[in-house]
């Protein structure tokens, strides 16, 4: 008896927003995908789906995975982690009986698929398995430096990046002790993330970038942002490069 | 007196090697560029230039900058500053030239062009007279740990990202105090970073990546590295993420 060959599982980074942001590989895996995944909350389209619109084909087999719950909940949070867990689970056997059945399953992933994206819950779980392969995507934060012609680091810098979920101290800590950081995740962590810039003396250097490289993006300079509402997609800079040669 | 209408600058990130990672954005770049322009040693090709080998146009002007010196030697040494800094001015010098007489002109960028990027010299010195836009690109850590498929930072995880530049003392104290890091510009720095891998405890965990995405590309877990020598292209990642859910 011949075994049927199993399908390709393919990590496809999207970027940030500008649907040319897309590289040619990812336009390519597009092309050759039978199923296409992409994450979201319930009752949002998934940003990474609207990026790839235009490269939309008819045969697809759309396979949207719909958390079951907010990721901004307490993640300490038992009922949190089961639930989450077991959604990450069932999104694995739908996407394997895609690939057993010889599928190629494209997995859209917002910017850098191992860089903070969900992605990586279903690779841990089927790249031992299945031929696997992951597709580098522009990062939010290069859309973010790029957008405003910010040098984030040169020479002997070093950045580091810092989730806005972090306790104030340990931000304003690791904000005291690097050249250059970026801030993901800010959203409702804007007022401690002020906080902690203001703490580690770098308010008046952060900038502040929402929806980089998407049509309705804005940017500033934090201290003169008049409020502390910020949306999901929205990152603090603080670059580096104080010697320029 | 009609003036001229002035040229536009752009910074086109090329990515770490496969020509494939190049955005839809920097290939219609390289498309309406007039000038394109690229860093290199002496004698040596630039890899950005290689990278966009299939996208070259009859009717560019190419415009190599070539480094008077080696980027490698003591960055404290006057002599390098004052070399290095003419070098920058008079590439500047060259660039806007082409800008004064309405030319568009693409200076490739291994890689992401704010990051670390010798593009940004320019762009300081640059982007307050013209017109300038800049193409964000792949990163070399994102070739890296795609190409090895190695998660690199999820949830809360900070990374850093570290110039094997630094001294021992430094990578180990800040290699100790992070969940990720990536150490850049590794080659001769690799027998230093080795020792501040190990004196940070996280040596077992270090994976090493050679010409990410290029054809002759090579990595294993640097604890199997049988020899501490490195070229210029290479990488070390530590992987953060250790709560799975
Ligand atoms: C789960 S992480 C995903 C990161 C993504 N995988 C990457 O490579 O950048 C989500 C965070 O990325 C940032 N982000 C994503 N897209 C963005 C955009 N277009 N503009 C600003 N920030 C963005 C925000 O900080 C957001 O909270
Ligand atoms: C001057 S920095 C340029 C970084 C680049 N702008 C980027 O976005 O990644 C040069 C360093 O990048 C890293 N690098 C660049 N290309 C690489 C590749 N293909 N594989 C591994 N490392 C690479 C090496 O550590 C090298 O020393």
């Amino acid at each position: 008896m011949k075994s049927l060959a199993k399908g390709r599982l393919i990590g496809v980074g999207t970027g940030p927003g500008d649907p040319e942001l897309l590289t040619l590989k990812a336009v390519r895996a597009l092309g050759e995908a039978d199923v296409v995944a992409h994450f979201a909350k319930r009752g949002n389209k998934s940003n990474a789906r609207a990026i790839v619109e235009t490269h939309v084909r008819p045969t697809w087999i759309e396979l949207p995975l719909l958390y079951p719950v907010t990721t901004e909940i307490d993640r300490e949070n038992n009922d949190y982690r089961e639930q989450i867990t077991s959604f990450y689970e069932e999104s694995v056997q739908t996407i394997a009986n895609h690939l057993e059945n010889g599928r190629t399953v494209a997995v859209l992933s917002e910017g850098d698929p191992l860089f903070y994206g969900s992605y990586m819950h279903l690779h841990v779980r089927l790249s031992q398995r299945y031929d696997t392969e992951v597709i580098p995507g522009i990062t939010a934060m290069s859309g973010c430096w790029s957008q405003t012609g910010i040098p984030i680091v040169q020479g002997d810098d070093v950045l580091s990046v810092l989730p806005g979920t972090m306790s104030e101290f340990e931000l304003a800590r690791r904000l005291a002790d690097t050249d250059a950081a970026v801030i993901m995740k800010v959203g409702r962590n804007l007022p401690k993330i002020r906080s902690a810039l203001d703490a580690a003396g770098k308010l008046a250097d952060a900038i502040y970038v929402e929806r980089a490289t998407m049509t309705n993006t804005t940017s500033m300079r934090l201290a003169d942002k008049g409020d502390d509402d910020a949306p999901y997609f929205a990152i603090v800079l603080v670059p580096g490069w104080r010697q320029k040669p």
